[in-house]
C-alpha cells in the first residue's frame, strides 16, 4: 500500500478526495495528512487516513518529521494559507506559501520522492486582459498576488522535477463547488447558498455578468485520481467542466430553492477578474469523453448537503 | 530637468549609462543613485549625477526617504542581490529581490511615479529545454531561480502598473559585455580578458558549444535611452545583438591579444543553460536598422580598457 501526504489534508478539496477513496474502497493508497488543524474541523472521519500531522506549513521541520517517520509515495500539495481576496498582504503570501513550498521541494528531492501533485488556479492564473485562449502554454499576467504566487510555485516545481528524478502534475483548477465546503467567504455557489439557507442577502461583486468555469469537486477528484493512474506526468492540466456561467444566471437557479432569495450588487475587486478562457482541450484529450456532473445536479446536491448541515 | 533615480547605480549597467549620459551631455535628466556603496568602487565620477544614496534595498526606510526629498520621475531598476551561480539559496533571492521590489513598487504607486524601468534576464528567463522561439509572449520555464525571481517580478511589475497609472518598460538583456565590468566572477568576456591579461587558466563550464547571445554594453545603454525616448510603455522586450557566438569562438577571438591564453573545460553549472534563442524581433520593430557594434570592435574596446586598467 502506498502512502499519499495531502497537505490542506482537511480542507474542502481533500474532504471530498477522501470520502471519494472510503466510497470505492480503493485499497491502493492510505493517506497521511497535514493541516493546520489536528482533527477534520467538521468532525469528519475518513478510513482511508492513516495519520494526521498538524502545524504550520513554513515550519520545516514538522514537514522533515512526516518525511522521517514515514515512507511517503507522493504528495498531494492542496495547501494555501492565503485566498485571492486575502493574498493583499503579498510578503505574507510569498513566505507562507512560495518559500515554505521551496522547503518542501528540498526535503522531497533529498528524500527521492517520486511524484508531486499542485493544485494551482485557473482563476487566478489566467486574467482577462491579456490571455485570449486559456491554454497551459501561454504566457500569463495574473491579477493578483495569489495568481503570480501560484505560478512561481508552479515555475519551482518545474525547477525541482527538471534537476532530479521527481515528476509532477500541476491542475489549474477552475471553481469548484460542492459537499464539505464550509468556508462562508470563498466560493460563490458554496456562500451564495448558504446565504439564501439563512435567509439573508447576498454581495455581488461587479454586475453579476462575469462568465466563471465551476466545476462539481467530485468530477475534480474523479479527475485527479484518473490522472494519477494514468501516471500522467510532468504536465500543467487546466481543469474545468467547460460549463462557463455567469453569477446572474447560478443565482436564478438557486431561486428554485428558495423564492425569497435576494441579492444586491457592490464594487468590483481588484483582484476578481472579470471573466476567464479555460481551455480544456488538454484534459479532453488524456481523459476523453469524460462526463461531468451538469451543474444543476452538483448545485441541487450541494444544496441537499448544506440544508442537511445547517439543520444539524 | 527630470530626476531619474537609478538602483544599483554603481553597477556595471549604469556606469556605462552614466558615461553615455555625460558624454552625450544629456541635460534632459539627472540621475540619483541607490546603490550599497556610497561611492563607485573604482572611482569613477560622473557630472549627472546628483546625489548618491547607500544601503540596503530591503530596508524600505532608506527607499523612502530618497522619494521623500527628490522629485523622481522615473526609476531604472538595476539592481540584483544575486547572480544566476549564486542563487542556489533561494530564499534569500526572493526576499532580497522578490520581496524588496514589491517594497519598491508599493511606493511608487503611492508617490505616482510615472515609469520603472527593469532589467530582467534573457538569458535566465528562457531556457533550452522548452521554449523554441525566445519570443516576449511565451511561456517560460527558468532553469534557474534566478530566472524565476527575474519572471515573477516582471509579474508583479505588471500586477502594480495594471492597478495604477504607473508604466514600464522590461528588458529582458542577453548577455552585456564592456567596459567598467569589475566582476572578477560573472560575464563572460570579460572574466576572460582579465585571465588571459593576467595569464591564467580560463575554466569553461561544460564544452564550451553552447551558443549566446553578447551584446556591447554601450550598444544596450544607447538602445535602453532611445526606448525611453519613444516613450515605449508596458513592454517586455528582449535586449540582444543577434550575433550568438559559442564560447569556444569568443576564447579563440581573446587569442588575438595574447596566443599563450589557455583554457579548460570543467563540468557543466545546472544553471547555466546550454543555447537559448532570443527573438529580437520586437526590437527591430521598435528600432528598426539599428547598427549593433560587431563583437570584435567591443571586445577590442573591451581588451584596451582592460589593459589600461590593470596597468594602473
Amino acid at each position: 500500500m502506498k502512502n499519499i501526504l495531502i497537505l490542506g489534508g482537511f480542507g474542502f478539496l481533500s474532504s471530498n478526495l477522501l470520502k471519494y477513496i472510503d466510497s470505492l474502497n480503493f485499497t491502493e493508497y492510505q493517506f497521511i495528512l497535514f493541516d493546520r488543524y489536528n482533527e477534520h474541523p467538521a468532525g469528519l472521519k475518513f478510513s482511508c487516513v492513516k495519520k494526521v500531522y498538524s502545524g504550520d506549513f513554513s515550519n520545516k521541520k514538522i514537514i522533515h518529521q512526516i518525511f522521517e517517520e514515514n515512507d511517503i509515495h507522493q504528495v498531494f500539495h492542496f495547501l494555501n494559507t492565503t485566498n485571492p481576496a486575502s493574498s493583499e498582504d503579498m510578503r505574507y503570501d510569498i513566505e507562507t506559501n512560495l518559500i515554505a513550498t521551496i522547503g518542501l521541494l528540498e526535503i522531497m528531492v533529498s528524500r527521492n520522492i517520486k511524484k508531486i501533485v499542485f493544485i494551482s488556479s485557473g482563476g487566478a492564473i489566467y486574467s482577462n486582459s491579456m490571455v485570449l485562449l486559456g491554454k497551459e502554454t501561454e504566457d500569463v499576467f495574473p491579477e493578483s498576488s495569489y495568481g503570480i504566487v501560484k505560478l512561481a510555485i508552479e515555475k519551482y516545481i518545474h525547477l525541482f522535477c527538471a534537476r532530479s528524478n521527481m515528476t509532477y502534475l500541476i491542475l489549474r483548477l477552475s471553481n469548484p463547488f460542492g459537499l464539505f465546503h464550509y468556508s462562508t467567504k470563498q466560493g460563490l455557489i458554496n456562500v451564495a447558498l448558504r446565504k439564501m439557507l439563512n435567509n439573508e442577502t447576498f454581495s455581488v461583486w461587479g454586475d453579476g455578468t462575469n462568465n466563471k468555469d465551476y466545476i462539481f469537486v467530485e468530477d475534480f477528484v474523479d479527475i485527479l485520481m484518473k490522472l494519477i493512474k494514468k501516471n500522467v506526468s510532468n504536465e500543467i492540466i487546466n481543469v474545468g467542466s467547460g460549463d462557463t456561467i455567469c453569477i446572474n444566471d447560478i443565482l436564478e437557479k438557486l431561486k428554485q430553492f428558495n423564492t425569497e432569495f435576494e441579492w444586491i450588487y457592490i464594487e468590483k475587486k481588484d483582484f476578481d477578474n472579470l471573466t476567464f478562457n479555460l481551455c480544456l482541450s488538454k484534459l479532453n484529450s488524456l481523459l476523453p469523453g469524460y462526463k461531468f456532473t451538469p451543474i444543476d445536479v452538483g448545485i441541487k446536491k450541494t444544496f441537499e448537503w448544506l440544508k442537511q448541515e445547517h439543520l444539524m
